[in-house]
């Protein structure tokens, strides 16, 4: 049966202050990478959905990931569609 | 000045063992969610970049990405250019 591979990502929202970026983009420098402005740093999740992923589905996984892979009261989430060969299609 | 985002993805090789992933797998068909039958969890930076993204950066991006976002002995990573222009603008 094929497979399919939903990838929600998860970032703190632009108004959250995000000290594991901050971390990164400090170490920068130090370690010879300059021109960095800002690092931002999340979670992506990779799901396998069993079944046809139609848009019931669809519906679900956001349903999913905006009550429990995402806290929506300080991060944004996003739901994409991932093409096992590498493509990709925004929902 | 243009900024430009490129965005890097880290995730554990597939040979590995993702006990985080598992977690929130086994986690969901208790929330309510079934038909998911793998999650995989890594971690999403989005860098912004000061100055021209050419191919020079994206080499030093790579680099970078490789000595210090990932750990390659057990992590996978991709860089992609991320147009801001897109429907995540800020408005």
């Amino acid at each position: 049966m094929p497979v399919a591979r939903v990838v929600v990502d998860v970032m703190l929202k632009p108004e959250i202050l995000d000290p594991q970026g901050q971390a990164v983009q400090r170490a920068l420098p130090r370690l010879g990478f300059e021109g960095i402005s800002d690092v931002r740093q999340g979670k992506r999740f990779e799901l396998e959905v069993a079944g046809p992923l139609d848009e019931a589905a669809l519906t679900r996984i956001r349903e999913m990931a905006e009550t429990f892979l995402a806290n929506t009261v300080i991060e944004d989430f996003t739901v994409k569609v991932e093409d096992v060969d590498g493509a990709k299609a925004e929902s």
